[in-house]
């Protein structure tokens, strides 16, 4: 794993959160993307080498909503950049830990990813990204 | 901010959390530290420039302690480097964030902290910390 390359916060609405953290940041959010599929609007900010990214849900029954629901708004995932990420899941696995998806599946920013159940990992959603090269 | 310094997760245990998260990352914590006036245990993990720092309490009614019982392991806060960071603290209480210590005090491993409090940053525990140079 090369760096952490996100942490992922749930928020309850991505204006009124875009707006707090471009105070904390000094720097407003530098792109915005929905991906449907997770039923996720999202918005990034840059910490040096680093991300944040804001998670609106975008439907009542998607992971965020409920995730938020359950805790309230906070951080939901840290995502580590890996160089090969069908090879991490393996080594992974092998080690015990619970990938929920066996396979990477294409996530927001350009990546593939794959998440931990944080039931393997001390309560921690993990999220392995790698950037898809064109 | 310069980056992402370290993510710091509660653990009930840190002796079974090394064990888990040297085989997370492929490599064991390069060092533990406890801090006494925090009432916790600590142990860092590298993954590339940023850090994983786990953190068990030794008082039973230490933060990490009642972080646990109310939320269980997981994820602590989040810690962003900075070069002047009681320039940081009061830039952040100019823009309403409440800062819960308004000056600087000792950290574990060599820096200077402060902390917000969720409540002003979307439920997000954030740590400001500055390392003390020689």
């Amino acid at each position: 794993m090369n760096k952490i390359e996100h942490i992922g916060i749930a928020v309850k609405d991505i204006a009124v959160s875009n707006e707090l953290f471009s105070k904390l940041f000094g720097e407003p959010s530098y792109k915005t993307e929905t991906v449907e599929s997770e039923g996720v609007k999202t918005s990034f900010f840059k910490v040096g080498a680093n991300k944040i990214e804001l998670l609106e849900a975008t439907k009542i029954d998607s992971p965020i909503a409920r995730f938020i629901d359950k805790k309230g708004e906070g951080i939901h995932h840290i995502a580590f950049d890996v160089d090969d990420i069908e090879a991490e899941i393996n080594r992974l696995k092998d080690q015990d830990f619970e990938v929920l998806n066996e396979v990477s599946k294409k996530g927001a920013d350009n990546k593939l990813v794959a998440f931990l159940h944080p039931k393997s990992t001390n309560g921690v959603l993990i999220e392995l990204c790698q950037e898809i090269k064109p």
